[in-house]
């Protein structure tokens, strides 16, 4: 399917894709597919996997050869502009991170997971499970790569920036994220629309909301396991009004992917069974990512908004 | 509506109640009610209401008479058992901290809502809302609550209690989590079935699911936006066999309440907005809660469990 979804992508995109991994496997499935000319299309043979059982980090020390490393070692090099992967989340984290590097500046890198929201849109959660330690500190940075997401990635000209909280009243909520709703408050280089709630994920009132990767991955579950389970009656119970509504929203689990923000260099993040369509949407979101020099723009930003942080811890 | 459910109440489980409020206004209910004779109702009066808007701490402070000052009075006093409050969640949890106070041994109370699950039964989520500051205590006393109002209360007999936490494994999640899923894994008090991930407060695997109040509040608050999605949908897109499953899915935000656990007496804080029969079943709730001598369990059990952690801390 990932070998499908890269011939799709250059076909529809007309996109260079470098394809990592066994190279014997994926000549085969580009012959089948007809696609073994392909002029875009290169292979980097990779001799090892990073399973989903193993333990990220270890596993990213000892197999240097798996395809995850190589391919963030050609997203480091320049060779390639970002990596698209599928597979163990925590694998790619770690590759991303000790593969590629943090950009300066930045504390720790976040998913950014795009959710359907009621307004038809995209609602892009981040933190959503990369950094489980939440500080005032990372949630600002947090605010800053989910700004310079929806505007610079998705176009939005005026993104709506909320931090995930228990209430919309400033003063709630636990002392780290009351501390990084007075940091918001009093910067200038994210527009900042104030606490959002639970409900607010889904309802379209913000463009990015903002939270720990803790809370966000448990919020995140959450709706996956609703989707499995409107997926199973929807099956055979909607009417097919409905079902249609159903489908588009549960696309997103089979499609596209996450990208890891905060990095030097692009990461898409997807999940492990993700079919052709979904690689061939990742590997768009990932050429995105690139157009928008993000990690540059990044950059540049967290320097201005810790200047403006640092002045206010100072007062 | 919270007069006529007082009457249901008294009517169907022959539970002495005490209505706290406008006495004027509440025998007219009565009266348009034909209960104003009735033998197992009392009026108490209170001339001040705590609102949604106001701070919970400076108005419990400010309005000595407020109907729900009064009602945790009753309780502190022991002329009631149990408190059901309707209205300002904030203000409900103030007075039965500060009205009625804390069980001996207990840090912060929590509020344990249950929410139905895919195998028509109830998982108890606790604590969602009452304490935004984790800290493994916490965690540790809230899966103790959670126990024993399993146990005592729904007469499960032997709960699995889980940790929500970000995966299976005991060494992910956040030092809070960590630490006190090694807590837990030490103790015998209560039994302890691992790590719960977000799409388990739906799956049925587990009795209690335990957290801190802000992941709670998010995540439940995430669930009440999305039955309010579904409430609108449903209404006329739904086949019956679906809609069957959603009204009683639905019917939970309607109805009943969720118990403050960890004060020295029974509170059952419901929706200000709920009707009739949400108050009834929330008067069978505050008697369970009473004759199943909770807080006294409660306050006997956290000791046993805190002379286990001390041990762990000490080694």
């Amino acid at each position: 399917e990932i070998v499908k979804g890269a011939v799709l992508a250059v076909r529809d995109f007309h996109v260079p894709v470098v394809l990592v991994g066994d190279k014997e496997q994926i000549v085969k499935v580009l012959k089948d597919n007809h696609a073994d000319q392909e002029p875009l299309i290169e292979i980097c043979h990779a001799s090892q996997v990073i399973g989903m059982g193993e333990h990220p980090g270890m596993a990213f020390r000892k197999k240097k050869d798996a395809s995850v490393s190589v391919g963030a070692k050609l997203v480091k090099s320049g060779e390639c502009g970002a990596l698209v992967a599928p597979g163990s989340t925590g694998a790619a984290v770690t590759a991303g991170l000790l593969g590629m590097g943090r950009v300066d500046g930045i504390e720790r890198p976040a998913i950014l997971t795009p959710i359907p929201n009621r307004k038809d849109g995209y609602t892009f959660l981040i933190d959503s499970g990369a950094s489980a330690q939440p500080k005032p500190e990372t949630l600002l940075q947090n605010a800053l790569m989910g700004y310079v997401y929806a505007k610079k990635v998705w176009h939005i000209e005026n993104p709506r920036i909320g931090l995930l909280n228990i209430g919309e009243e400033s003063t709630k909520g636990s002392p780290v994220v009351t501390e990084a709703y007075e940091w918001l408050s009093g910067q200038k280089v994210v527009p900042f629309a104030g606490n959002a709630e639970g409900r607010d994920i889904m309802s379209g009132e913000f463009d990015v909301i903002v939270t720990d990767g803790f809370t966000g991955n448990v919020v995140l579950k959450k709706s996956v396991e609703k989707g499995g389970l409107r997926a199973k009656l929807g099956a055979f119970l909607l009417k097919p009004a409905l079902k249609k509504y159903l489908v588009k929203r549960l696309d997103y689990a089979e499609y596209g992917g996450a990208p890891l923000m905060g990095i030097k260099g692009g990461l898409i993040i997807c999940h492990g069974a993700s079919q052709a369509r979904a690689i061939r949407n990742a590997i768009h979101m990932a050429k995105d990512l690139c157009e928008a020099r993000v990690v540059d723009v990044i950059a540049e930003a967290v320097v201005q908004i810790e200047k403006e942080a640092g002045r206010l811890k100072e007062d």
